[in-house]
C-alpha cells in the first residue's frame, strides 16, 4: 500500500482498528485529532501514563492535532483530504456537514477520494443519528443472544466483536474501493458506508440462515457449535479440553481412537442430525469417559487419530508459549520516552514489515502542516 | 471487482465465506468441488433438503466439480488457475503439492496468480499440519477464556468467530495483493498466508496489550467491557438492557439523566478508574435503581439524552423487525427447485446488487469446462 494516504477523524475503536489495519500494510495514515486527543487516551490501563487501549490499535499513524472549529483547522483539512486516496470517519451522520466535509464539500474538495463511514446504524435509515458503542450493537443486533452459557442470560461477546468486524468490513470496502478506482479505473468520489449493526448481522449469517428459512430461533447454547456435534467442551480428568469433528464421516474413527466402538453402532448418534437430537445422552456418555483419564491422555490419543482437539489456553498460557514466537505473534514498538511495548500484530501484513509506536497527540502536526506547505 | 475470477478450492466455512464476500462484491466465484462434494453440504438444517449451512455462505457462486485425483481433474484446475486471478484454498498445507498445485507448480501455471491460504496454524510453524475447527482455534487462541459468564468456564463465542474472522482478514488480504498487483503494478506470484490463530489473536489485541505491557490476565466477565463502566447489562423492573458509556464525561450528565445526580459527588465513581475499581458497588447502587421501573422507561430517559443504551434483541426480534427491512438486511434467492430463501446481505456490497442462490454440486460443470474449451 505504499504511497496511499489514509485521512483518520476517528476515536474510540472501530476507526482506529481499520487505519491500524490500513498503515500496517504500508498505508500513510494520519490521524486527525482535535486539540483534546481522541478520547480512547483517556481510557485506562496505561503504563507510563501511555493508555493501553490506544496504544494498541493506534500504531503507524502520524498524529496531527485540528481544530475543526476554526477556519484555520478547516483549511489545513481540506489540503489534506486534497492530498489523500481514503478519508475514514466515525463521527455521528451530520457532524461533518457542519465541520465542513459533507459529501457536496468532499466531491469538490477531492473527487478522486474514498470515503469510509462507520457507525452504529449507517449514514441513513431511522437509527443513523443514534449513538452506538460495541454492547449496544452486540445487544441490538442478537450477537449477545446467541452467545452465553446454555440457559443463562445473553453475554456480551468477551471482544469488541462490534467494533472489530466492522474494522475489518471497513478495511475490506476501501480497499475494494480503491481497486476499482485505481486498477479498473472507476471514476468518482466513492463511499463505503458501514454500519457496525449489519457487520453483526453478517457474523449471525448461519443463525439468520436459520430462522429465516426454517423456524429455528437460536440461544445461547454455551461451547457448543449448532450443528455439529462432537463440537464443544468436555470434562476430563483434570482439566476440560475441547474437541472438533468435522462431519459424520470422522464419527467411526473417533469412537474407535476414545476406545468405545461400541458407539458406532447406536442408531442414536450414526449421523450428524442424530447426534444433535440427542447430544445430551452423547455429552452424558462422553463425559464420564474423559472423565476417566487427564486431558493430556486424551488430547494424545485424539492427535494421533488427526481429529481436532485442544486444550482451552488463556491470555498468559499463550504469551508465554514458544508458539507465540513461532507464529510472530506480537510485535515490537519503542516509544519515544524509550519504552519497550509488546502488541499483537497484524496477521496479514507482510512478516518483517516493522511497527511504529502510537504517536503522542499532535507529535506530527508542524511536519504535516509543512508537508501540505502550510 | 467485475472481471477478477477466483477460484475456489475451499470447504466449511472460512473458505466459502471469504469467497462469499468476494463474490457479492462481484469477483466471478468458481467453487471447485470433488466428486462426493463439500462436506457442508451434508450439514443439518435442511430445507428442500438443502443444508442451511452451506447455502448461506456459498451464494454468487458456480459450481464445477472435479476429481483431482485423475489427470483430467487435474489438467481442468490448471486451465482454471491459468484464467483465475486468486486462488483461495483451505486444505492442509502440504495435501495441494500432492494434487499438482504446489508453490513451484502455481509459478509455472500463472506467474500472477494472488493465492490465499487459509488454515489453522499457517502454512509454515511447529502447528501447520495439525486439523483445526473453530472452537479448537478459539480455545488455544484465548479467546474462550475471554468469554462467558463472569467467574465461569471459558465459553465459545456463539458465532463462528474463528472461522468468519479469518475470512474477513483474507478478503483483506487478497484485495490488498490484487492492489499492489493491478495498481501499483507489483508484479509475480504473491500469497497470503491466513492462520485462523493469528487472526483471533488480532480480536484479542486489547486483551494481549493489558498483558504484554502491565501483566494483567483477562478472564470472562460476562457482559462488563474490561475497560469503561457503565458499559454493560443492567437489569430493570422487566427485562435487562444495556447502557454505553464513552468515558468520564459523560458520567454526570448519566447521573442527571437517570435521578441520581448525588452520584456525580462520589469519589468511588469520579472517573474511569475509580468506577472500574468500584464496579461492583457502583452496580448494585444503579441495578436498585433501575430495577423500579421498566426497561422502556430507562431507554426514553437514557436517549432523550444520546446516551447509548438498547434493549436486547434475539434472531427472531430482529428479522421480523422493521428495522431488517430498513436496513436491507436481508436478500431473498430463488433456488432451481422456485424455493425462495433468505439470507444476511454483505453490508458492504452496494445496495441493488442481487444475489444468486448457492450451486448445486456441479451445476457449472459443463458451462465452465466449456469457458476453458475443454
Amino acid at each position: 500500500m505504499e504511497g496511499i494516504r489514509v485521512v483518520d477523524i476517528t476515536t474510540a475503536l472501530s476507526g482506529p482498528f481499520c487505519t491500524w489495519l490500513l498503515g500496517s500494510l504500508g498505508a500513510d495514515v494520519i490521524k486527525v485529532e482535535p486539540p483534546q486527543g481522541d478520547s480512547a487516551r483517556a481510557a485506562p490501563p496505561f503504563r507510563s501514563d501511555i493508555s493501553l487501549y490506544f496504544a494498541s490499535v493506534n500504531r503507524n499513524k502520524r498524529s496531527i492535532i485540528l481544530d475543526l472549529k476554526t477556519e484555520e483547522g478547516k483549511e489545513a483539512l481540506h489540503r489534506l483530504m486534497k492530498s489523500a486516496d481514503v478519508l475514514v470517519e466515525n463521527m455521528r451522520p451530520g457532524v461533518r456537514d457542519r465541520l465542513g466535509f459533507s459529501d457536496q464539500d468532499l466531491n469538490v474538495i477531492n473527487p478522486r477520494l474514498i470515503v469510509a463511514h462507520i457507525s452504529g446504524f449507517g449514514q441513513s435509515g431511522p437509527l443513523s443519528h443514534e449513538p452506538a458503542y460495541d454492547i449496544v450493537v452486540q445487544a441490538m443486533s442478537g450477537v449477545m443472544s446467541i452467545n452465553g452459557p446454555m440457559g443463562g442470560p445473553p453475554t456480551r461477546v468477551g471482544f469488541s466483536a462490534g467494533d472489530i468486524v466492522a474494522s475489518l468490513f471497513t478495511a475490506l470496502g476501501i480497499m475494494q474501493r480503491l481497486y476499482e478506482r485505481d486498477a479498473l479505473r472507476c471514476s468518482g468520489l466513492d463511499h463505503v458506508d458501514v454500519s457496525m449493526l449489519a457487520c453483526q448481522w453478517a457474523c449471525l449469517e448461519n443463525a439468520f440462515a436459520r430462522y429465516l428459512n426454517a423456524g429455528i430461533v437460536p440461544e445461547p447454547i454455551g461451547s457448543r457449535h449448532p450443528s455439529l456435534t462432537p463440537f464443544e467442551t468436555y470434562p476430563s480428568q483434570d482439566v476440560d479440553f475441547v474437541i472438533a469433528l468435522s462431519g459424520s464421516w470422522d464419527w467411526p474413527k473417533f469412537c474407535q481412537t476414545i476406545g468405545r466402538s461400541d458407539l458406532v453402532a447406536d442408531v442414536r448418534f450414526e449421523d450428524d442430525e442424530n447426534r444433535l437430537e440427542n447430544r445430551d445422552a452423547l455429552d452424558d456418555i462422553l463425559g464420564a469417559h474423559f472423565k476417566a483419564r487427564p486431558a493430556s491422555y486424551w488430547l494424545t490419543v485424539l492427535k494421533s487419530a488427526s481429529i481436532p482437539c485442544a486444550l482451552i489456553e488463556n491470555i498468559e498460557s499463550i504469551a508465554t508459549s514458544p508458539l507465540a514466537d513461532a507464529y510472530n505473534a506480537f510485535s515490537k514498538v519503542e516509544t519515544s520516552d524509550g519504552e519497550i511495548m509488546r502488541f499483537v500484530r497484524n496477521p496479514i501484513a507482510r512478516l518483517g514489515s516493522t511497527e511504529t509506536p502510537a504517536p503522542q497527540l499532535g507529535e506530527h502536526t508542524a511536519e504535516i502542516l509543512k508537508e501540505l506547505g502550510l
